[in-house]
């Protein structure tokens, strides 16, 4: 799979991806994928690699009723060493339930555009803000590392472009309230290459202690070329979902998460170590439609990796051996 | 759609996309678009700015039906100012039948690799290559610029990698027997950035009187990443497919070319001057599917330009006023 060309490398080396289709992909899924299931999942997925998989989301059972089993998939799934299970919390109730069943982080979210806060978390940002200082406070008494997802820092279906300004100055307050890093969000795909790579920048810039992770959809296609542009700044943690399973139900034709598949492929074809073993995770992607019970439009498991080559055509070594 | 910050640009400022869906596009379409449709599309994208439009193929219509129109669609059209009209001419007798209908270039094709040249041509590339330089002159000849898009660049769907100093040698013939431009197709989709930016680099240092295009697929997702390292080392000519038509019959599963609307949406949204008016381009590709009689999947013209805001969920207003 590795390139036998080495080019060379504006990034680095090596990537660590988080993998979120378990929770990211599967939330909004309009089938609830049985908790056997999930384990099942995750459990396949534990083997492929990853540095990091987002197992599930401590949310009421009310606002999303296919995660409501996060208890008892965090307990019945066998956990693969060398990979950290993060837990999606929106609250400190769902803090409460994330801490008793052990994570290796969690994930806190809130969106940088307060409309979209406001649609998505019920709460406006400076509640939403509040309450994550006064988690992540919780999380780090409790010992467990604290990530801080940022919604729609790229630009908000509903408002339009996003200031950096205000990504950073809450990005800012959960750092100096000591999270350990920080996933900013294209919640419905609408970063592109030139603001990514500006972003990044100031990012690690005013932050450089600060893990720094990227969250790309793919909904106009830059999904991969945003990625790359991310990766030139140094930025070396990805979050995808297999299959690009996932989305945004409020934007209408939003597509899924970045593919793992495709982001995976992109970085390997170049040579760049991301820990993933291919092979495998195409394998469970060729098993997802009976996961989530619909048809998967994965184009890397379709075409297969770059170098899959096939045979000539029959005809052509009759052909030129009669010239 | 223009973008209201500007983010530091890395490569040209204007770019020129040649739209290639009426040749490339329809050439593998399982219908034979009618001749009035054909021209009807032809006029239509004629009005949404491109630099460049494939229009048609002057190959033989036992070869491909599709495009056994060659003729009529070339003397109906109406030509719009501003819009240099290429067609695809793979051999002698389709040069005469091309200078007869007073294109203004023509495009003439081989493969980087052996078995694809084989396989798509059923000539040797040394055959290939002695009819092409004979070709060139002939155009020449008759004062029309020719452009060589040279397939399986970026790697061959048969062969797996190919090498830089074999599609730098056929290029250095051609540039050196006064080809104006030349064009490296990533046929099957198997380009990566840092190989797209390696290639383009050494073709720019190399050929740097040589006008450089650079015809992506998006079969694994990279497309736009592609367009992206290219333009970074300064190229500033596209091959694209409005709705993402095309692809390659001899690479199963391989989805088409890069989708033009997303190209000029990504370039548009770095500030980068199209020329394309993308509203228009998006009008043309929603009337696709009956031209073409299958679904076209736009992902772009689902999503809409990622500026297109939506409504806050009703209840917002409410929720928030009752606090």
């Amino acid at each position: 799979m590795h390139s036998t060309t080495n080019f060379p490398l504006r990034g680095p080396a090596r990537i660590e991806i988080n993998e979120v289709a378990p929770r990211d992909g599967l939330q909004i899924e309009p089938v609830v994928v049985p908790t056997d299931a999930k384990v099942a999942l995750l459990e396949a997925l534990s083997a492929c690699g990853f540095a990091r998989i987002e197992a599930t989301s401590f949310t009421s059972a009310k606002a999303i009723p296919a995660l409501a089993d996060a208890e008892a998939v965090m307990h019945r799934m066998r956990r693969a060493e060398g990979v950290r299970y993060t837990v999606l919390v929106p609250n400190l109730r769902g803090l409460e339930r994330a801490l008793s069943c052990r994570p290796d982080e969690v994930n806190l979210v809130m969106s940088a555009s307060e409309t979209h806060n406001r649609a998505n978390l019920r709460m406006t940002r400076a509640q939403s803000q509040a309450q994550l200082l006064a988690m992540i406070e919780v999380a780090r008494a409790a010992g467990v590392p604290v990530n801080i997802s940022l919604s729609t820092v790229f630009g908000c279906p509903f408002e339009g472009e996003v200031a950096i300004d205000a990504v950073m100055a809450l990005a800012r307050s959960f750092a100096e309230a000591g999270a350990d890093g920080i996933t900013l969000c294209d919640t419905t795909g609408m970063a592109y290459p030139t603001q990514v790579r500006a972003v990044c920048e100031t990012f690690r810039r005013e932050l450089p202690a600060t893990g720094l992770t990227i969250h790309l959809h793919n909904t106009r296609g830059m999904g991969l070329a945003n990625a790359l542009a991310a990766w030139e700044t140094g930025v070396s943690r990805f979050d995808a979902a297999a299959g690009g399973l996932g989305g945004c139900p409020y934007a209408p034709g939003a597509s899924g998460n970045v593919a793992t598949e495709e982001l995976v492929h992109m970085f390997a074809s170049m040579g760049v170590d991301t820990g993933v073993d291919l092979q495998r995770l195409l394998g469970i992607i060729g098993e997802l439609p009976t996961v989530v019970e619909r048809e998967v439009c994965s184009q890397l498991l379709r075409a297969g990796p770059r170098l899959r080559t096939h045979q000539p055509p029959a005809w052509l070594a009759e052909h030129f051996a009669a010239q």
